[in-house]
């Protein structure tokens, strides 16, 4: 917390912009936020280029001074430049995956080239060679909100239901083992188009209008036709996995899934999905609640970590 | 209905085919379907190889001569012939539109000549010049069941919508009609690749496995691309119509409508499809139930007629 | 905004009433509103006759004067009178529709005069020649929130359904025109009861417990059995086309349609709704949201503007 | 069940008639039924007024002769009449209540004259004095199918739901008594039209265009203005209840209960409805279950009638 | 409310504790509440030892002085203490049941004391005799909030319930009358372990993870294995109707009710529940509605308190 | 197929029994059952004490005569003799696990000495050594349709669990790993109580009136009670995932998950089934379908298996 009459230069959010009557004249009210929370910022001398210029959801350089104001403080903003993407660090607004995306992606690598059908590791290498899909896919999250929600979390996702998919292709030995493994490795890179990560994440226009399953069977379409010979039957059932993962039509497949691959990479896709979001749950510092995390929307319920009272009991009689 | 005794030479569908005992040996209980309905088949002398050949929902030419068992008549097959697709007319299993289809299509190309925008009038030129497209195109369904079942459905299905569009393009001014009209003539294109007319209708593999939505955007992007310099944001606002025409996820669409145009879209559709299939319930002949259809099973409801005798003496009064 | 010091006399509505402790004894804490948005209102000499008199919801003339506090103003009341119905102008708090609703009904008397069923028309010509109910029914809204929710909204809506319906009875010939414009002329009467329009519109008591649905067929069984002679088929027939418009029972119809006329009603009727809605959802101001709408709660989305970029570059290859 | 080569005259119901071809020319195959279950019959000289006449779910009276048939009987017609209502017995097709229905409506006459509320009582006594009326409720059943499906079975639903009434007025003193009494007492009326009870129950066409809870208030309507000065608060509160008696909008009330005696008299209707039904499927004699009853549909469960062995030693140790 | 410069000592829950900077330093500022509302409080030298022991949610005894700020007051805290579950009195901060709670139970040992069946009997017995169960019984609400949610009203609910049971063992001649009483008087004893009264009404641990039907349950269960030659028939139905009470899978039941006891109890104790809720909606203070409760969440409804003026012309003609 | 005129003796299910009349007197129909399918037979002496003895669903040993009728064969039943469950071999009945059952058992053994928590393994050790545990636990499906719906299917079911816990608790390392594992171990051991393997898989009273949650839970308790010490906040976790394991309450949990390791348990549960009941279903015997199986009800969908011909020309280019 910055400290009275302390000058100022930090790097924010606009969170909320609003025009106000005072006895001086009329003045800009800006309400900032970065990680560590928000600040309120007053601008006595608002000129009208500036309000046009800095919107709500810009990331500015604000320049300014500590005042006491009714008990608390508040930065008089002395200048405020408004900044382009490469002007700032997104990590300093959106959360990052706590592995490395180099060492995952790495896995992923590896996970490619153990794939025996020529087809679909042809298709696999084409896609993760890419350098330029390499940088975005890296640093796409999963979701929006819920699980995965960070930079990076798309390729842990997706590294983690690999994982799931090898050990079910031991316990289901009738399944398509390099297909289910096709199938987990491309079922979500829509969502490198469908989610901007700027200063925050968010839906892109095409996101929203077409959904990150559609941009994802648009994509994999295009690069299984960019391969001469890729056998029409392995296409058919790549797109169908990829449009059925979210496995109902309430949640956002038009088509169920069909095959047992398909099947098993819906499950693999929700269970990852539903643990990390619940790990993601319970990873929050314990607030006022203690043994329980706060109210998790998303799951409509509470999650328990445990009474480390009753815990420790159980430990001793063993 | 056959006569006793009568030799018969028919093409039918095989509706099912099983092996039985009798005294003198195994024999082949058939039971074949056309329009006039069910016929009940006996093969006294069947081989391994017509067992292999024909097969259920096979078109076959059927050669015997009927004959009386308890009561009713059944036919003692002489020889059975499996026919391809070109031997046999489909019309005779499958029902056709009442309307003519080259009218229809001769609207259709009426209202693509009346859309202003170019690039929307140059797709739409495209695709309904193309003579592959109007051959399958006409002969399309609308719906497995339900609604337009029949050859050339998809076609007046379209054909009444874009009535229903241009009014409403009339009441709600802001709309681009150009756009809706668009949307209205390809929504259900994919239907022509998800739908098979054989001696029945039924569904492709790709058509169960990527369903009418998936195909109709590939069709559309394919034709769009195809036209240089077609704008960005008109590709993404038409996709977004194919996308979303069913309304809502239950219903198949993994996207809501968002924009006035797919609105309109889906409830025209809705409307269409809706009232369609009623006037088809009631349009079949009355059994028993005289002022009510039988049971509509896809509605959950029977349908009214009216009551003729209250109807004449309504018309008394005036 | 008013000025500080300014003296002031406006005709606002009472949202929130309530009794604070100064330093100075108890005073009464007003929120006022209008069309321009809110009011803080101190009154520091209350009376415990004004307490009683003016409650929240009631609309009051007030006179007093600006003052600057905490950096805002606020309007030190001298006086406060209570208003009833014939003392200010309703629109001044209730939006109005932009139609002339003198146009509006001329048109759907021209409608009514194209009525060939004797029965029908005389019935329709009762209803729309009253006065009194002409009055109530250009004030009615055709909702509370969401679709045609301002004075004049609901005869602009039986208008612009009787559009689409027009058009339906030349796409289905089968169809009875006349019953089908009278389902639509007639199926919304209910909300000229359910609904009232103070300085705000809500719901009336028998709105609540019973609903325009049935309030509605009331009226109409009422105007048709002051008709002698009127065909007990049609009163079947117009009250179950009321009673089921709502399409389904969730949606509050005791019934489901089971006529082809109450089945188009009901899609008609849903089309213009959401249709005007989304209209309605895309007329306001643009916010913070530019190609985007605000989130419409009643759609359970936002709804897409359109990209004026974009969109001008796709108008220039033309 | 009839011997061979006996001589038969029965009055039944027509199930099924169809045209079968035989070597010796077309016949009329029939299927009758009465509540000692199904009949086959032949008759080989039908003629064209005949099959014109006779239709299927009319009651006939048939003479013949019973022949054997492949092992089992069948009836040859020598002649078919069609009878009218008035020419046979309703009680021989549809079951009747086991209670004598002068009693039950005895009871309620004792309630309706325990009731304290002038305007009630009135309207009340007016309804149930009427001879007419009497005789439809007593013939009429409360449900097509599921609970109290039999002749009588309205009123000792309405009677028992009284007693469970007259008790909660006594648990929740809160409660208007007398309104309670009346809702429970009319909230069925509308089934006296809805259901027609000729040789089986079924929906009249008012019954299924309108439903019995628009019927009832229709009814009751009529009933209340023919009092002078009937309250309008009375009403209002009393068509809200018949309104909402069905509980949800799914459950086909177009509104909710929103007073606590219409609340009451929707948990009461339900109760009575639900115990009723059980009580009829436990009644049902038991088939190869035993300890259970068959599955019951509109419940979606088997009842479980208990272990009579496991009962017999349970009492042992008393 | 406290006046200015007031020295007060209260006990109250602490509702938020929050650090804040002020020009002089750090400070503590609290939420306090009870019964009459929330109050502000200052703790303007707050040590670590202090924010460690007291948090959200705590019983503290505060002693402070009164003073104006900001036109309104807020309490200057000298001292705050925490106290244990026996150092204040819960019925300070919840509500109680109107009735006496020891003339609920007399009520109830009296039905139990009705009981015929022996073992059933000797069962409630050993539960009701038990001194340290009365009390914990006595003191639990029936739920967390809607109905009963108050002290005392677990014992209500299931007095009332017998009361309505009692009836219904009247009206369905078939029930086992005792079986039914126990199922009533057992259904809910899970309750006394889910819910906790500190405070507030909350869930306990074992209360979230395991519920009140698994609570219920194995308490009744080890009450059953106490008594010697307790019969298995009984112990299963008794269970099952434990089980089943909330009489569907969605309501948290994971068997449906399979015998009529099991039904009814289901049904019984929704519209105990439900009553029971809406009158304690109906008995809130009435605020600015009037006519109408407030917004009943949980009911998703108003519930209507009628009109007092048109409710007396009413009684003017009686 | 038995031939004619040959002499039988085999024991059946019966499937139906039922009186019919002949012109030399009543005889019994009965249809039998077993693995090779149906077949008719007639009893022409019997006897009132055979009719008693002889239920639907018993085993029977029946030896006749197979002859011709109508131009198939039926047995004309000489004696039939009604055995217990020790007289046949259950396994002619109900099908059974591919896999050998002590092989998978010795598996879950491995797996439980792997245990570090002595808890947890105690317990479990406790159950897994106890023989008549053992016994039924083996012969147990894991469902009465659907997935492992065999002898041997739980254990297979169990097994094919922790393969999958195993992965999750190493990609997931912040969950308890023997928690994880003692909740796959035990979550569907009331199974063995819910279902009997007769001549068939059938609910047992208590498995119906209970449910396998419920008697899981008992049985684990049972167990943990047994054990002195057994910690509390294990006692709650273990019994908490056996609760919840179904994941909703619609799908028959009374709890959802509320911990990490009873969420990964259920989605894990969830997987098992959904994977090895499509497998079933793709292991069918191809009928007339093909490419895909027929539809599976419970899926509510067709699985597709893919096109051979399509699969083969995949192949070529690699």
């Amino acid at each position: 917390m910055a400290k009275a009459a302390e000058r100022v230069e930090r790097v924010m959010v606009v969170a909320r912009k609003d025009w106000r009557d005072s006895v001086n004249g009329r003045f800009l009210l800006f309400q900032f936020s970065d990680k560590e929370g928000p600040l309120k910022g007053v601008f006595w001398q608002p000129t009208e280029e500036i309000d046009r210029e800095v919107q709500v959801n810009d990331v500015v350089r604000i320049k300014g001074e500590m005042k006491p104001y009714q008990g608390a403080y508040e930065l008089h903003v002395a200048s405020i430049v408004k900044l382009n993407e490469k002007e700032y660090d997104v990590t300093q607004f959106v959360p990052v995956s706590s592995e490395k995306t180099d060492d995952v992606f790495g896995e992923l690598l590896g996970i490619v080239s153990s794939v025996d059908n020529e087809h679909i590791r042809k298709l696999l290498e084409g896609i993760f060679a890419d350098e330029e899909f390499k940088r975005s896919f890296l640093k796409a999250p999963a979701a929006r909100v819920w699980h995965h929600s960070y930079i990076g979390g798309l390729a842990q996702h997706v590294r983690d239901m690999t994982l799931l998919a090898l050990r079910a292709a031991e316990v289901y030995r009738e399944v398509d083992r390099d297909l289910l493994i096709a199938g987990v490795l491309v079922h979500d890179l829509g969502k490198v188009q469908e989610l901007e990560v700027t200063n925050r994440i968010d839906y892109s226009d095409s996101g929203r209008l077409l959904g990150h399953i559609m941009l994802g069977v648009e994509f994999l379409d295009e690069r299984m036709r960019a391969i001469p010979g890729f056998p029409a039957e392995l296409k058919l059932k790549l797109k169908h996995m990829i449009l059925s993962h979210h496995g109902t039509l309430e949640h956002g497949s038009p088509i169920v899934p069909m095959t047992i691959e398909a099947m098993l990479l819906h499950y693999i896709d929700n269970l990852d999905a539903q643990a990390r979001g619940t790990l993601q749950a319970l990873d929050k510092e314990t607030g006022r609640f203690g043994k329980w995390t706060e109210y998790v929307k998303l799951l409509d319920r509470f999650i328990y970590r445990g009474d480390a009272a009753r815990e420790a009991e159980s430990k001793k009689g063993m």
